[in-house]
C-alpha cells in the first residue's frame, strides 16, 4: 500500500512546495518538479470536453516528447476561464522558465481546485523565485502537500524494480479525493523514474498502468476538467533503455502498476467522506469491455454505495446494478460473492448467514466478486462508499 | 401537476387495496385493478437483466394483447427468487383469477420492495377474496396507497381529452421514490383510459409518452429489476378507435404525456430524501441521442446534485458533467443558464450576480438550460438533489 509521509529520491529530479496565496486558507498551494535536464515525458489527460487551460497547454508541449519541469497549483482549476485562462497558464510557465533559465516550452502545468475563477497569476509568479530556490532531491513530500485540496492525507508511493541487473526507482505523487471516476477524474499524479525507457515503450507502459489503476477507481462517477497524470524518466539508473516486448518492459510495467495502484487505492481510501474501500471484481465476462462496464455500473450505483456505508448486506442492489446495463447477463449462471461467501447463484439468493455478512460489511476494505459465466475476461475497480460526509462536503464546497 | 389525493373514475374499471401482511408494518400492501371485461393492454418494462418474476410473467401474458386485471404487492419485489419466485407470481395471479372467475392468463402482476426474499404467497392469497369484494369504481386512491413503499405521498393524475367530439378520460397511478432512473427504474405505474384505441396506436402512444416522462426522470441513476408501466383501455367513452397519424392520436398522445408527466414529476418531488426538483433542458444538440446523454450525465452527477442540495451555484460542476461524456461539445459555443440567468458562454463564466444565483438556488424547483450550439435537437429530464436523507434512507433500508 501507499507509503504515506515517506519521502523518496529519484536520481535526476528535484521538487519543492510553497504557499502562494491561491488558497484562501494560506495553505501550501504551489508545487514544482524539475528534472536536471530535459527528459522523456508522457501524459494521460481527462477526456472532458471542457479541458482546463493547463491541460491544453501541457498536451501541446508534450508533443515534443521531452520536458524539464512541471508547475502545479491547487485551490484553482483554471478551467472554464476562456482565453484569459490560457494566457494565465502560459504566464505561470513563463515565470518558471525564466527563473530556471530554460525554454518556456519545457515547462508543463497542472491545476486543481474550483472551476470558473481566474488564476491569481501575480501571487503565483511572485512566489516562483522562492519555489525554485527551495528545489531539492528530497522535496517530493513538500510538493505533494502543495497539490492537495480536499485530500485528508498525502498520497505517495515508491518502488524499486530490477531491469537487466540494474535497480531502477519509481516514485509517484498523487492528489484526488472527489470527482474521481474510472476515466481519470480530478486527480493529478506525477510519476518520476530514473529508468531509461524508449519513447514508444514509455507511452505504452504508462497507458497500461493508468488503465488498471487510476482509471479503475471511482468515488462519485464524476470526471474532472483537469485530470493529469505525467510520467518523466531521467535515465539516471544507467539501465539499457527499456523496449516493448522485453523482460525489462514486463518488470517496469509491474513496478509502475504497483506504484500507481498504491496511489489509486489511496485516492479511494481518501474519497470524499469515504469510510470504506470496496473492491469490485468482475470475472468470467465475454469481453474486457463488458467486464469494465459491469464493474463500473456496480461501483457507481448510489444504492450500492449507500448500503456499504450502512453496513447493510443488501446484495440485491449489486445484482440489480450489474443487470441495469441490459448486457444480457445469464441470470442463472451469474454468481455473486461477498469476500468468499456466496450470496447469489442459480437466479436466487442462497441464504448466506446474516451474521457473517454483517461482520464482513463492517470491515474497512471489502471485496465483491461477480462471476458472469459468459467467458474468461475480468476487470477490477475500487470504489468508496456514499456517506453523509460526501454530501456535506459537496453541498458546501464553494460557500 | 399531480392531483394528489383526488380520486377519479374511469368507465370500465374498478380498483381496491388491502393490507395482507407482506409489509412488516402492517400497512397497505396489496392492490387490484380490474376491468369489467378483457381490454387492450400494453406495457413498458425494466431493461434490467435480472427481471423480477412478475415482470417476466406480465410480459408473457401481454403478448395476447388484452388483459382483465392487475394484482400488485408492495414490500417484496419477488426478484432474484429463482423458479420458486416464478411459481409464487403465478400462484398469486391464479388466486385472483379464481376469485374473479376469469382465466388466469388474463391476470397481470407487479411487485415492488426488497430483492431476494420469497413472496409470502399464503398471506397474499388469503387476502384476495376481501380484495375482490372491495373492488369499486372509485377505489383507485386505495389501490395507490397499497402500491407505495418509501413514497412520502401518493401519485395520481387524471386528465380529460376530447377525441373527435367525445371526451375520454385518462387516470394514472404511480409509485416510485428510490432507484429511479431515466430507463424506468423502481417505479410502477398503472394507467387506465376509457378511450377506444387501436392496438398498434396504443403501443406507440404509450412508448412515446413513457420516453418523455418516466424515462426522463432520475433520482439516483439506479435501474430496478421490477419497473412496470401498464396502459389499459376500456373503450367505454364510445369514441371511434384512435389510429396512428390522426388528429385524435395527437390529442391522446398529449393527454397521456400530461398524465404521465404529472406522475413522473411527482416521483422526482418524492425522490428519496429530495428537497428540490431540477429540470435539465439540453437544447441545440446535434442528435436527440446526444441531447439525452448530456441531460442524463448532468442529472446523475452526484457533485451537481449535492450542490443543488446545498443551494450552491457551483455551475462549473454542471459544465464538467456535460463535458465528461467526451462528445466533442464546442466549448466556445456552449451556453449555460440557471433559469433565465446566463452563467457560462464563450468558454468562460460570465460573472452572473451571486445574490441572484443564490436566490434561484433556494427555490424548490429550478430549471437548468444547456444550449450546445451543435444543432436543433433537445431533451429534458427532471432530477432530484442528493441529500443527507437519501444516504440515511438507503444506508438503513433492509436493517
Amino acid at each position: 500500500m501507499s507509503t504515506e509521509r515517506k519521502t523518496f529520491v529519484i536520481g535526476g529530479f528535484r521538487a519543492a512546495g510553497a504557499a502562494s496565496g491561491v488558497k484562501p486558507s494560506g495553505g501550501m498551494d504551489l508545487a514544482l518538479i524539475c528534472a536536471d535536464e530535459p527528459v522523456p515525458a508522457v501524459g494521460v489527460f481527462t477526456g472532458n470536453d471542457f479541458k482546463a487551460a493547463p491541460v491544453v497547454l501541457t498536451r501541446e508541449r508534450l508533443a515534443a516528447g521531452t520536458a524539464r519541469a512541471v508547475v502545479v497549483n491547487s485551490g484553482n482549476a483554471n478551467a472554464a476561464t476562456g482565453e484569459e485562462g490560457h494566457a494565465d497558464a502560459r504566464a505561470v510557465t513563463a515565470a518558471v522558465a525564466k527563473e530556471l533559465g530554460i525554454p518556456e516550452a519545457e515547462v508543463l502545468a497542472a491545476s486543481t481546485g474550483i472551476i470558473g475563477h481566474r488564476l491569481p497569476v501575480g501571487r503565483i509568479t511572485a512566489k516562483i523565485p522562492e519555489l525554485v530556490a527551495r528545489l531539492r532531491a528530497d522535496g517530493f513530500m513538500e510538493a505533494e502537500e502543495a497539490i492537495m485540496t480536499t485530500d485528508r492525507f498525502p498520497k505517495t508511493s515508491f518502488r524499486e524494480v530490477t531491469l537487466g541487473g540494474k535497480t531502477v526507482r519509481i516514485g509517484g505523487l498523487a492528489k484526488g479525493a472527489g470527482m474521481i471516476e474510472p476515466s481519470m477524474a480530478t486527480m493529478l499524479s506525477f510519476v518520476m523514474t530514473d529508468a531509461a525507457v524508449e519513447r514508444e515503450a514509455m507511452g505504452r507502459v504508462f497507458r497500461h498502468a493508468v488503465d488498471r489503476t487510476f482509471n479503475a477507481v471511482t468515488v462519485d462517477g464524476c470526471m474532472s476538467t483537469n485530470d493529469t497524470a505525467l510520467l518523466m524518466a531521467s535515465g539516471r539508473a544507467g539501465n539499457r533503455p527499456v523496449r516493448s516486448g522485453t523482460a525489462a518492459y514486463g518488470a517496469l510495467r509491474d513496478g509502475l502498476c504497483a506504484c500507481l495502484g498504491d496511489l489509486a487505492r489511496a485516492m479511494v481510501r481518501d474519497g470524499e467522506g469515504a469510510t470504506k474501500v470496496i473492491e469490485i471484481r468482475v470475472e468470467e465476462a465475454a469481453t474486457t469491455r463488458e467486464a469494465k462496464a459491469v464493474a463500473k455500473a456496480v461501483a457507481n450505483a448510489n444504492l450500492v454505495k449507500a448500503a456499504f456505508f450502512g453496513g447493510d448486506p443488501n446484495w440485491g442492489r449489486i445484482i440489480s446494478a450489474a443487470g441495469s446495463l441490459g448486457l444480457g447477463l445469464p441470470e442463472k449462471a451469474v454468481r455473486l460473492y461477498l469476500e468468499d461467501v456466496l450470496l447469489f447463484a442459480g437466479g436466487r439468493g442462497v441464504g448466506a448467514p446474516e451474521p457473517t455478512l454483517r461482520e464482513i460489511m463492517a470491515r474497512p476494505e471489502i471485496a465483491v466478486t461477480l462471476r458472469l459465466g459468459m467467458g474468461r475476461r475480468s476487470w477490477r475497480v475500487w470504489a468508496s462508499d456514499l456517506t453523509f460526509d460526501y454530501v456535506r462536503i459537496n453541498a458546501q464546497y464553494s460557500t
